[in-house]
């Protein structure tokens, strides 16, 4: 009861859900907060709702909101997600996967629930190594945006506390988190990574994200337990 | 078509419709944004409608985003809100009509937006003399947005271009910012500011936003516009 309140930014995919088993490692009552921002299937929401349940939330929201509006990504327009691609095409440029303002958006509705609840700790599965392209993903936003929140409510007027923003991840590979995760029992047969998966929740295996992950388990050692197409 | 284009959050107050009629007059071509956050009424949102047709814009854009999840403010959950304070009340602390961290999520979706469209110039009306008590109507806030902005995007990554925040009312008081919107062609009958207006519309008259808005009407030397409930 006298636990510390946390949200954790939950999208089912598998750093996100590694993220969660951390703050649950360190001993937070967890508020997982899942953003349904128009992706293109479901599969993620059902995800990040088993994953909340398997390693034991407070509380797991669902929160809609259509980014679909604004389009100019991969994931909420009408555009092809790319296939296929070798680890130097995926470092070369911003991919069109990027959803524009997504994480400076998403943290901002964390810090909205925070502040409600009076927690002073955000976590978000952020990686710099594996999304390098992603302006979003750098160790540079993530400061700016704890300076931010500590200006932009209450507490930072009151100085009744000074929000952090855990990115426990942000400088692991891919198998680093994987085994950091595997340690704390996350079952990484619930999570969802797949940009383009099949109608029954199949994952394409090809999307860069499939292949950062599929990299990942064979590189740690650990038996790959995602369900892919035929 | 070679005007630059710019994103501005428009609420249907008397603020943001000032700083609608300023981007306009800058040669700006207009995208009004307008997030339906689940306020107790759609009438602020018509407003929004009425006061984006009278100035003319590109696009006005109506998000639905529902803060009533999270709560924690006299204007996202049940309760009461202030009525006949004295300028000294409404100075003094943070008021419960503040909505943790709105003015954080609504810039990062104008952002969103933003780099959608390829504008780097997002216009917002928030005011810190009137609403000293609200962190996120601070000029520290602002700038730090813009920071984060900056690093949040492609063109941070790219250096394409440089956001700006322009909050151009926020050094002024209630009296300049009518003059001001006066000078510019506002039809401030068609904006709402109440806090609590009666089903049909009507303002209540003795909200901190109502007190204000009459107040500067009346210092202005401008009849006021305002339907007031009888």
């Amino acid at each position: 009861m006298s636990q510390r309140p946390a949200v954790i930014l939950l999208s089912g995919g598998l750093d996100s859900a590694t993220a969660l088993a951390i703050a649950h490692n360190e001993g937070y009552r967890l508020h997982a907060l899942t953003i349904a921002y128009g992706q293109r299937h479901s599969i993620e929401i059902e995800a990040a709702r088993k994953v909340a349940a398997q390693i034991g939330v407070a509380r797991h929201r669902v929160m809609e909101l259509d980014l679909r509006a604004f389009g100019g990504s991969a994931l909420t327009a009408d555009m092809e997600v790319p296939q296929d691609r070798s680890l130097d095409e995926m470092n070369t440029g911003i991919p069109i996967t990027y959803v524009p303002a997504r994480n400076t958006i998403f943290l901002s509705l964390a810090l909205a629930w925070a502040e409600v609840l009076e927690s002073f700790d955000i976590f978000v599965g952020v990686n710099f190594l594996d999304y390098s392209g992603y302006p979003d993903c750098r160790p540079e936003f993530v400061e700016a945006f704890e300076s931010l929140a500590n200006l932009a409510t209450k507490a930072g007027v009151e100085g009744t506390g000074r929000f952090r923003i855990h990115a426990p991840l942000i400088w692991s590979s891919k198998v680093e988190i994987i085994r950091q995760g595997v340690a704390l029992g996350v079952d990484y047969s619930l999570t969802h990574s797949c940009y383009q998966p099949a109608s029954d929740g199949a994952a394409c295996g090809r999307c860069d994200s499939c292949l950062l992950r599929a990299q990942g388990f064979a590189d740690a050692g650990v038996s790959d337990p995602t369900r892919y197409v035929p």
